[in-house]
């Protein structure tokens, strides 16, 4: 079995790597070891870019988003009991981002990929990729119990934060990893309720973060933030809308209750490797790096990454050049950091740090009060919000 | 003796407002312990906001400052080899800043007074405020060995970070003392060297934070980022500017070099009191808060407090209102805490903090260039650098 571009991983990063190199004339191999069901069926939040959007928009991606996806215009902050919302559409001359969720992303991925006859190899086992040092790596599988090797010139690395693909990098001899570990994590619950709002609501409190969104016009999704060894067991139904009624307290915002559904503790980290690639291996989205959710960072940069790289490996298969392949981690790792930044600055700004100080209070509420009242402090969390535009 | 108002202490804030308080017609009495040769030779570095340069131009004692302070159009901010301007002219619609050292701005203040008629009582002793629960607070000192009482109607704790004065709003009972202690402290020495550079150099290193500055044009600042357990004799000159040279590095600096006449080490903390006020007392200045000097706030915050504080004292001398008088600290902290948070954020973004990992030196370097490759972050740093306008 012979490809160019094997890719292990049928997330954001593989597939959109596989559109993308598709729509250069390459072609490739998507192997995951979950089933199609599996893959379509994992419920995930997603906060798209405007960058994102548009990506797949220009490349034909793009049509059940504007249709059902639902568009933000901003975002609110709340602290000191009132709202302050950060306009997106004035501050960014009109971006913004895009609530849809991530399997929402995958599926329309996976039926334009089937249907430009890509090839997706759902539900394989025992994935190794060999020999990316050398000029012919392959990747050797199971697949309905018979052992496949697939051929290719180059090596796609996106299977998660999970992945196995990022050990073929050896550390620490050759990878660095940079880890960030938060002291708290997020407890969530899925609402049958209308919308408490229609924007996202980042709520400051002396007791600690809320965010309150929403998933459908029926189902909300509530975030609280809570010690990383907590428990969902600990939170009975009336402690949770307690503790959210006083964390969202305010003039202006009446928070709708329902029947909670599902309960459920986020981990919380931060975490990029580098390199992102060795030899014929290149590792995209969550295998080489995580930020906490308080961004909305994830998925985009896992685009923003095969990007890149679609555009790289493009110019050394159709073309024989290396030069930006050979760039692909200094290209795109500013961004990655920029967003790690941006992701702790959000998350420092509304969290409460245990054992934080009258000080650290203080501090924290005249930094939103800063960035608030400024509209060039509205601007840079706004720009970052939506994502700066892909290079 | 009688006044309407007792000044307790003649640095910025006791000898503006004094002054502040003359151009409402409200007289006053300034103590101070040092003498004036004292006051006026302790040499102390000091950038001017533009609003306390405004204040000091509309009300008199400007002249000077124009004549012969160096306005700075822009600050440097230096990190991976590279300068990067906050061109301040452009990003705040010409607003800057002015290095006029503090004992000058302390001499145009005392000259100015003295030309008015002001009385300020210079190496006085055994200073002791009494009453300022009841109507009738006076200031007990001894004076060329006589003990003197003045009797005042209002009284103004501007006796600096060592105050004696904050110590009759009881703590922990009516006062609330927030502190913030750094990892870190500033080794500075004074260079005799013509400027390295026009503007001010605030550099990241990995090995820590260095900053550039001129006195005049003869004698050259320059502060390396050390242990606040460091001591200037591990400091030879060669080891100096060994470190001053590796820490601004870079394609487009001529660090220059010349005698070191003067080594210290400064302490480095933030501390604000809450309220700043009782019954007739009212802290002003280095009295109620200190911050560190990465932010270069601390005599604007002086200037920012009594400007407050001679408004409302005159609504209540002159017109008998007592409403500014009484939220003289809730409408002062606000600023306060910003000022507390923006010299948080220089410091936190552009010191190594002892014990930080790799994760922590990267993401740093991506919020140095989030900020500088967006206007909007250059402009929300030079706003708050140059001082967002007095209310």
């Amino acid at each position: 079995m012979h490809t160019r571009v094997g890719i292990v991983g049928a997330g954001p990063a593989g597939l959109m790597l596989a559109h993308l190199l598709h729509q250069k004339g390459i072609e490739s191999v998507v192997l995951d070891t979950r089933t199609r069901e599996e893959i379509e069926g994992t419920i995930r939040a997603g906060i798209l870019e405007q960058n994102t959007v548009d990506l797949m928009t220009e490349t034909g991606v793009g049509e059940r988003i504007k249709r059902v996806g639902s568009v933000h215009h901003g975002i609110e902050l709340r602290f000191g009991g009132r709202g302050h919302r950060i306009d997106f559409d004035d501050l960014t001359d009109g971006r913004g981002v895009t609530v849809y969720p991530q399997h929402e992303v995958l599926k329309d991925l996976i039926e334009q990929r089937l249907a430009d006859g890509g090839e997706i190899r759902f539900g394989v086992s025992d994935v190794e990729v060999e020999g990316i040092t050398g000029d012919t790596p392959s990747i050797r599988f199971t697949e309905d119990g018979a052992e496949e090797v697939l051929h290719c010139a180059l090596v796609a690395g996106c299977d998660g934060s999970r992945t196995q693909t990022r050990s073929l990098i050896p550390h620490p001899d050759v990878r660095q990893d940079h880890f960030r570990q938060y002291p708290f994590a997020w407890f969530g619950v899925l609402v049958e309720a209308p919308p408490s709002s229609e924007e996202l609501i980042y709520a400051h409190h002396e007791n600690g973060f809320a965010l309150i969104s929403t998933r459908t016009p029926e189902v909300q999704r509530l975030y609280l933030q809570v010690d990383p060894e907590d428990s969902v067991d600990n939170w009975s139904d009336d402690r949770i809308w307690n503790e959210l009624h006083t964390r969202v307290a305010g003039d202006d915002v009446q928070l709708k209750e329902g029947p909670i559904f599902q309960k459920s503790i986020l981990p919380f980290r931060s975490f990029v490797c580098e390199p992102m690639q060795r030899g014929r291996l290149f590792l995209a989205g969550d295998a080489a790096h995580t930020v906490p959710p308080t961004g909305a960072k994830g998925m985009n940069l896992a685009i923003a990454d095969v990007y890149v790289l679609a555009r790289a490996m493009g110019e050394f298969l159709n073309r024989g050049e290396t030069a930006a392949l050979d760039a692909y981690t200094t290209t795109v790792l500013p961004r990655v950091w920029r967003a790690q930044h941006f992701s702790w600055w959000m998350t420092s700004m509304l969290h409460r740090m245990p054992g934080s100080s009258g000080f650290d209070l203080n501090r924290q509420l005249a930094e939103l009060d800063t960035v608030t009242r400024s509209r060039a402090g509205r601007t840079l969390l706004a720009e970052n919000y939506v994502g700066t535009p892909l290079e």
